[in-house]
């Protein structure tokens, strides 16, 4: 090894010291807490873990508190309170508002996120609608996609909260290129690694021919030729067999028009193992698949599986990021 | 027991008898003479069961020919030979066309058919495009609907082969009563029980109140709200949430919108067990949910269980019914 590229691992090494996680703790009558507590049982990250949120929500009271992240050590879970008698909008925003703060200060390098209620979030006058408007306004980025990632099935979606009338005007070869250009320049920024695109038809049994529909012929084939020499890429497979397939196939992403053609296969087949993954971002942020499910929460029967995975996948990405 | 029902009883069972299935051996370059094979290897039918196809292209050689439905006896195997030779459209139409006249002459009670090539009716000058098609002309019925049956998942589709942008149209409160009544009444004469219609929205996350979609609101519930006094009926449930829940409740029927709305979750709970039958028909007609697949045939591994499962279900239904 050269004398460059040893001072250079050198200083990476150097530089991992200072990477941390942020978790905030969501809704904290959801099941957040609970699923972040055992999931930080169950394994430790290898960077500094801060949990943001109020600790009189939190059930381990031996996290060490912090004021300020400067108090990280190298290892370790860490808390940061945030008195909730100060807050007027909904707890969960502030913790999230904080979190995405110090990501854009590259204070923490990644974001995970508890699920938090959009409900609250709207009765008590925030206009954000969710998580990922309120990151797309505050890390202020053109472009951003949910990417759902489970150890059997990667999923993009090309539309996802509008009526699934409205999806036919975005579905355009160029927009469509665009689109797959980013999501791939992305994931390759994030894993140092090329994926296998597989494209969903939109019709059923893609179109066949044109008898079932003409977007597969007009804007999806042709932008798949674009993109052939750029990338790997295949399709469009029928919507109803094309999961079947990915599920079998290592590092395939399938492209999915609209989020039910995604997200019914993905929850079918990852509702304890999903993690979402927002594209677009200077900073890596993941969060569980679920919701706050009030239904169970306060019983200790959540599964943590879900939150465990987007620890892990956050540890992972920016255990790969150089500094 | 009375003598009035011993006497029913033994009617009944004189009755049964009478009762036939037959299995169209399909493409015979696809994998249904195999799966057929294989089938009856497991499981052979309480009701005598009979092949029809050319017999160059059944494995089995030992099964009995016949060349009358008369000759079949109380059970077993039989093969009803068709001379290609003698066909100038492709060889599988012939086959079920056979099939749904022994049916609608009530020689047979049951038409279990393995996949044909869609490609191979159209070039040898069929006009109609499947299965269905022929079906639906042959029996003369108003209503049908094809109806996807397993163990874990039962799905019904609102709209079938169309694209994907003209199922709005056919999304009206009046419609869809009309179509859940009749999936009902068809649903209970055939089992003789009652199912739970779960039935799923249209947009994301059923449209949340009207953000992402109006079907719902000014379609979807007022019709279920009407149902409600004569089915046991819920819903609309959010797309990406009704699968999940609905295979843990016995008998749940997921209403579907649209092709892939059912069949991407029905095929992946279901590919090796699923069954399509046909709703409308004065006969009970099944077939397995898969098509030829012309990548396996001939090499012996296909998976026989989905055509075992369809003369199981064809079974169990013509025992059921009274002649």
């Amino acid at each position: 090894m050269s004398t460059k590229h040893r001072k250079k691992r050198l200083n990476n090494r150097k530089a991992k010291k200072g990477k941390r996680i942020a978790i905030t703790l969501g809704d904290a009558a959801g099941i957040g807490p609970e699923v972040i507590y055992k999931s930080l049982q169950d394994h430790v990250p290898s960077f500094p873990a801060v949990i943001i949120g109020s600790i009189n929500d939190y059930e381990d009271k031996r996290v060490q508190m912090i004021n300020s992240l400067e108090e990280t050590g190298d290892k370790g879970i860490y808390f940061y309170h945030i008195d909730q008698s100060l807050i007027e909008r909904d707890a969960s925003f502030e913790y999230v508002k904080t979190g995405i703060n110090w990501a854009l200060e590259n204070k923490i390098q990644a974001l995970v996120t508890a699920p938090i209620s959009k409900e609250k979030w709207l009765k008590s006058g925030i206009t954000e609608k969710g998580h990922t408007e309120l990151l797309v306004k505050t890390a202020d980025i053109d472009n951003h996609a949910m990417f759902f990632w489970s150890e059997n099935l990667k999923v993009v979606l090309f539309t996802i909260h509008i009526p699934l009338k409205k999806i036919f005007e975005h579905i355009k070869k160029d927009a469509i290129i665009r689109f797959i250009r980013f999501v791939s320049s992305e994931l390759s920024q994030l894993f140092s690694r090329e994926f296998i695109f597989l494209v969903s038809g939109l019709n059923p049994h893609s179109g066949e021919e044109g008898f079932l529909g003409n977007e597969e012929i007009d804007e999806i084939v042709p932008a798949i030729k674009v993109l052939r020499s750029e990338i790997s890429i295949h399709g469009p497979f029928p919507p109803d067999i094309i999961f079947l397939r990915a599920k079998d196939i290592k590092d395939a992403v399938v492209i999915s028009w609209y989020h039910d053609q995604g997200l019914i296969p993905f929850k079918l087949l990852s509702i304890h193992s999903g993690v979402n993954l927002t594209l677009g971002l200077p900073f890596v942020r993941t969060s569980p698949g679920h919701g706050t499910a009030y239904d169970i929460a306060g019983k200790g029967i959540a599964n943590p599986s879900s939150m465990r995975e987007a620890i892990r996948l956050a540890e992972y990405l920016i255990s790969r990021k150089k500094e």
